[in-house]
């Protein structure tokens, strides 16, 4: 068993944005040669998100306007007061929904393939753009039957 | 380490569905005789989700009724807009409902056993139903200490 | 390749609270001298959650705040009126919660260190308190690269 890291970069211009990643982290699992394992993506930041569903452009407007019905952009937070006048502070709707959709994904990995589902794909959601973001990507190899 | 890879099947009728599928995943774990390690219950659909919680059929009308507020069946969804017609494909709330609830769930193992609370069970919960499906349930035996 | 189990007591006098749990689990990796691996924090509870967020504490008021408007502490609770007169058991809220924030967090380890971002701690959110409950940590140990 041994276990590999690696990083994915990712700039947004928008504010709110969605972006598939699944190449990227693909990429990463060829270059390491894993072939039975998993894959940790771990999102090292607290206000945006990764998650795991379709790549369709319709549906990722719609995620993106229930996420804000769930955590209204503008709303009484005492983060935001706090931090008043400070436009790139005032970001508390993003907080709240990382901590609703999750700071990590693992995805088992069999005979070198991610085993995503036929409409899965890896995403990548910005909550709190255009910002430049690192995400950690931890390959465990191990001995598969 | 070693590590295993099974199925669950699942079959629902419903549109929106709770199933208890903790004796299956146990059922794996004993036959793959792993004593340490974890499960990782990964599902690879885009409409359904799992996770862990209590076994109480009244609980359960109450997380569908709380996913429904959160995500509701009918809403101005553009996802769905574009396959207008298509009833099946009306299903932008499920997809809502699986970045929100997860894609997956890790379980340590230890001594043959799930580290499962006295009150947990995992749950399969069915947003696009009745549907068939596959959970893959990867196993990671190790050595514990 | 090692695991290890510890447990993380946690007591709250609060009904909804959230705790920085970050110095605990570093305790746990430090003490158990894993250099390279993961951390799994694992909830065996079915009305708290964990998550990984900032350490603020007007933040933690407005997130505390969010989940009380997806999850209102009264509603019309099928789950609260079959325990009608159990105050301690109206806690539908809660479970929907859980549901929603999640049961673990698995945090890669690289060179001894949890490899939390900068403004990422580690955080216990009772939704049913006050109570003692318990976490589980199982820390991985693995060869790195």
């Amino acid at each position: 068993m041994e276990i590999f890291w690696d990083e994915i970069p990712i700039q947004t211009k928008e504010y709110l944005k969605v972006v598939d990643i699944t190449d990227k982290v693909q990429h990463i699992l060829q270059a390491r040669g894993v072939r039975n394992g998993s894959v940790l993506l771990y999102n090292p930041h607290v206000t945006c998100a990764v998650t795991v569903n379709e790549n369709d452009l319709e549906l990722w407007q719609d995620l993106l306007e229930a996420y804000q019905r769930l955590a209204p952009l503008k709303a009484d937070y005492k983060h935001n007061a706090k931090y008043r006048g400070m436009a790139r502070e005032e970001n508390a709707h993003a907080h709240i929904l990382n901590t609703l959709i999750g700071q990590s994904v693992t995805i088992p990995v069999r005979n070198g393939d991610l085993l995503l589902g036929t409409w899965q794909a890896v995403l990548y959601i910005e909550l709190d753009g255009g910002k430049k973001r690192t995400l950690i990507v931890q390959t465990a190899k191990m001995e598969g039957q």
